[in-house]
């Protein structure tokens, strides 16, 4: 039997909240302990962001697909997978929980609810981290998704995992995330401006990494 | 075949005391080596916690069900899939196994075998922390065990990995290990009155975690 | 079609062999690029040990059952699954793998090939932590043999990676790899009289842990 | 139905590339931050290292076999399981791929695009380091892939995870690898003089491996 639709929408709702809420709560926690090694910082920020990925994919990937992202909805409606009225309301309830994630997270490490960062995270380096980061992400994705489906919340969580450390930018990859961390002044924040930025560079690599995924794909006709 | 009513009850409380035992043991040893950097202190202590939890539930799972958690075993019960005396039984060696696995970890550091915590956890961020994290790991059990029961160790060894650093409270969401951390004054440990009210925010979790259940399970009538 | 004795004995010398030069091996490349903060050499230490475990039981297990630890080869034996002369045998390669694995580590790290520890390791503490760290690592094995087998090599490596840090031994849980560390002076090294100690605990962590196996598999007789 | 061609060579450079990316590029992000703390900046580049492993050969395993690696592709053209052409290009693919990797690195940290490293790595402890690096790599692929091929993706990302901790050379064990990271003058790079060793090692470690793995994978003849 399927989810029902308002099942779909909480877990994505759920989902996206959960993910900001770690990569937000797991930063002012890495932060405020870290004093003065950034390293450790962003080791403590990683860990938990990969770890619950895992379970969230894990858990609710049976349910709505656990997108979480809409530059995932986005690919799956280009592909014809998604209807767009069920893509537009994925992409609301994935921006609102992020936000309500960040703020929850932010009530929880006692800091003020609503804050607008004004963290700079700009310039050509990090828009190209953006790109590639999106990229790897839906590549990792829509690969895995012909032969090894069953690995995929693995495979995204050791992705993110990696991806916080080899780009400049962390790998935000996420237009949803990148709206809510704007509701953060800590080490996850980001300012406003940049956001935007930021999704505009994600959406260049949603459509990159569909032609990609397409050669990578591609397969012997049979004689 | 079924394990005996004694194996069960032989496995919660091997597998709760092993669980404090490392929560407290690995908290002793990180605060001990990591002077002055808390962050590296909380990753020996996180990474330990959630490999042992991977065990634990791997090889207990098939013996008792692996709860290890009276708000687990009360969330069985009000589900109607545990009857209230073998719940009752199960808490009892639940907190009783706690108890001994601090103590265990208390001798092997050198400490006082006994001791009472003076540690104070307490503040409505760190209650509302314990009923997110009490939410999170319920729902990690009763959604995957519809569709992914095999996932069920490694997710909830992930989860409280990242529980660790989203929540300020560092996620305990267990009345059993609640009181057992009670018995050390180090690192992991809390005072028996913060210890109260966690427990309080937990079964409040609990109820709040079988309600959203509901909603993210539900599914299409067939027509 | 099985494996050629041959080929056994060379899987128990090459996995003893690489498992030591793991704990040595990292061991020495922690305390050296972690100067002063012992944690972080600590972690430097586990993740490559954890890591190993699991590479070296998925590959050599099918081959010779991956013991690469007398402890566990002696239980086996004791249970009446591993012939003496057979035992006797995989235990000498053991020793022998585990020794030539330490020299290794100390000629790639340009220490003397053959030194010998004064690396203090004693008193009740220590040995009730080998004495509990063995119990837990043959539960581990020999109750996850009965219903999760496939899930060996993930549960010795989290189970060692949780054991490193719970217990103030560091567990070694191990006489092969006891014996092996004394030819290491640095930071996983123990002196050649501890180690003779830690052997003893060991042995009467086996007796302990079959005992206590035998009640956590108890089963409903069939009426 | 099985891959074209084209998206075999595709596959081998965008994986090459994807993993030389991230060895740099984890490596300059955690040289950056760990100001001081070396141990803490190598954890920072194995953890991403050992993950991207992970997600590459779960993805593209499928599709090319996921080599990323001449030794690797040399060794299965011994085993005669490539033909020699094919081989080839996918050596020149690997190579042409690692170095687009570490430029694309250079480019997102904002150094200069193309630099040549001045890191020394030399003397007969490294050399004997990439040969037992090697081995153990080719090892765990071959042993694996009669057994238990399905493993192989955790088993090489965990394999790596190790060996960057126990070899006092990092274990590269990879040529595409080492020429690659002759172009960043960091934490990560290597001196042109000292990568044509490394290589040189590296293909003896190849030759030992064979060897080994034949000694390993003896079996009984059928009576």
């Amino acid at each position: 039997m399927a989810s029902t639709h308002r099942a779909q929408l909480l877990a994505e709702f759920l989902g996206t909240g959960t993910l900001v809420c770690t990569v937000v709560g797991s930063g002012i926690m890495a932060e405020t302990l870290a004093v003065g090694n950034t390293a450790v910082a962003l080791l403590g920020n990683t860990i938990p962001t990969g770890a619950i990925l895992f379970v969230l994919i894990t858990m609710l990937g049976p349910i709505s697909g656990a997108h979480f992202n809409p530059a995932v909805t986005i690919a799956f409606t280009i592909r014809k997978e998604l209807a767009v009225p069920k893509a537009l309301q994925f992409i609301v309830v994935q921006i609102l929980g992020g936000i309500i994630g960040c703020l929850v997270a932010n009530y929880m490490f006692e800091l003020d609810v609503v804050q607008i960062s004004q963290k700079i995270r700009s310039g050509p380096s990090q828009w190209v981290s953006e790109i590639t980061a999106t990229i790897g992400l839906l590549l990792t994705i829509f690969v895995c998704l012909r032969s090894k489906p069953e690995a995929i919340p693995a495979a995204v969580g050791l992705y993110i995992t990696a991806a916080y450390w080899f780009t400049s930018s962390t790998s935000f990859a996420n237009p949803a995330v990148a709206i809510a961390r704007i509701f953060s002044n800590t080490f996850a924040g980001i300012r406003p401006e940049d956001a935007a930025l930021f999704i505009v560079m994600q959406l260049i690599g949603v459509g990159l990494a569909l032609v990609m995924a397409r050669f990578l794909l591609e397969e012997e006709a049979v004689a």
